[in-house]
């Protein structure tokens, strides 16, 4: 799967992610309204008026970009009902040619990771039979278990040719809080992503790992040194956009090749047309606006990468 | 909540709770035939033999305990059925009059937060209307992202009155690698548990705060050192039985006045027909293996308690 990626990131020249993260307030009125009349203001109306906002972006972005990063919280947040628009938004991409990377953010003792694992990138045995429950491609996991929190992922990964991308570095302000303390004189998360290339190297692609790292835009000191540490290790790069990265700062996330990152943004193209840039479209083109804002972001990138 | 944890603790005279961690492993043969043969070898059957096995440990077992803990990793890897099942052994643990501990080790960046915040303890907004979607009465929570990540989650409790329990020291083989690790002569999870006694600070409960920590049985020792940075801070404790915690391990973990912790038991006590010990009951008795079980480890830890 890490080879799909390498491939189709070549292929689109688009190291972007879209991150589907959708909250009620994204979805413009006249899709609620038609979720609420046939459904109620109840989960299955929040739910149906996602699923139907999700279609529109992924309708209108799919042939620009190589893969869209679906948090579950945000689907989570609505019980059931929204745990099977997050299902059905994997099955969806999927069958548009989108690498689905799960924003699961799991990890435990290692049973429970190997539960996690098989629900979301592996097959769940049920007497005689095998199924996938959400079957991703991709799934990020929490580090703090260390590696038997960590190891059932890769263990399933290489049954199934799936990845993870393990937290290194996240995006939020307080991240340094525990990830920056210094331990023998460098910062924790240089530790753990010393741990990342090593878990790396036991399941290797082509020329990068199946086994990556989150490492958030906002920090690229940081993601410049992680980018050294870890070599072969792909890192998936959140916090671009809303957060507050821009394409310059995403410059030391590449390797020398072009490769070696792909960068999310959630907000910044699913809730396009809420910004002043493109609310020319209103919000009937919401998904045509979601499109313009990638195309922007694309060049945004590809722009710092070609003039450095 | 955290008020009436330790008043059902006093009330049941037994500081344990237990993990509802199902595997289809450790469902007796004839509950998972009959689900089988109703439903086939299906998620919808797997969730139903696992919702069956659950209500019947719960009805063996409700009046001697004050909480249960079922871990959402064990339904996720069903999927949607699974998870529809997780729901219902919430309700009808909170039926029966038990304290639900979702043991759903989330945290994210701030919104991700909220959102898991709000769907496992809050209420989600529909348009006018708002609903519980899990409805846990305590989560745990993950600490890596810092306060960003913890602090919705406090937000949350603070609107429900209800509790989280923040991880600390796991209780896994390799939660040394980066938990232990010296940050200015002291190993990482002190600072943590530092900071959970900050944020606990926050919103008190009579004598506990409404944030708990969690700290592994297997590290009885790292527990004395936390007990004390943490004076009013609720330890949940994992790891007791199947993973080698024993009674007299965990002493430590309480305060003078026989409060402070709580201790979960899982495969030790829903898959106690499979032990030895218990094998008399017979797998069609598993329930009241279990519910001996339970007695045997109120006894075993409340004898420490009483010898200390």
């Amino acid at each position: 799967m890490i080879n799909k990626l390498v491939e189709k990131i070549r292929k689109t020249n688009a190291p972007v992610v879209a991150g589907l993260d959708p909250m009620l307030s994204y979805v413009p009125g006249y899709i609620k309204e038609k979720a609420f009349s046939e459904l109620g203001e109840t989960l299955e109306g929040a739910a149906e008026a996602i699923w139907q906002f999700n279609k529109g972006i992924v309708d209108a972005i799919y042939d620009l970009i190589p893969a869209v990063k679906p948090q579950i919280a945000m689907y989570e947040q609505f019980g059931i009902p929204g745990l099977m628009v997050y299902k059905n938004t994997i099955d969806y991409c999927r069958e548009k040619g989108l690498i689905v990377i799960g924003d699961i953010k799991r990890g435990d003792i290692g049973s429970t990771s190997a539960a996690y694992a098989t629900g979301h990138l592996g097959k769940v045995q049920v007497g005689s039979r095998k199924y996938s429950a959400f079957d991703e491609d991709f799934a990020t996991v929490n580090p703090y278990f260390g590696t038997d929190g960590v190891k059932p992922f890769i263990d399933v990964c290489k049954e199934e040719k799936k990845g993870i991308f393990i937290l290194v570095k996240t995006s939020n302000p307080s991240s340094g809080e525990f990830q920056d303390r210094i331990v023998e004189g460098r910062p924790l998360y240089e530790w753990v992503g010393e741990k990342v290339a090593q878990w790396g190297e036991e399941f290797m692609g082509d020329s990068y790992s199946y086994v990556g790292a989150v490492v958030g835009a906002t920090y690229p000191e940081m993601g410049k040194t992680l980018r050294e540490i870890m070599p072969k290790i792909f890192i998936l790069v959140p916090g671009y956009g809303a957060q507050g990265g821009k394409g310059a700062d995403l410059v030391p996330f590449f390797n020398p090749d072009g490769l070696g990152a792909i960068v999310n943004s959630s907000r910044g193209i699913i809730a396009a047309y809420k910004q002043e840039k493109y609310a020319s479209f209103g919000e009937r083109n919401y998904a045509d606006a979601s499109r313009q804002a990638v195309k922007d972001m694309i060049a945004d990138i590809n722009g710092a990468l070609n003039s450095r």
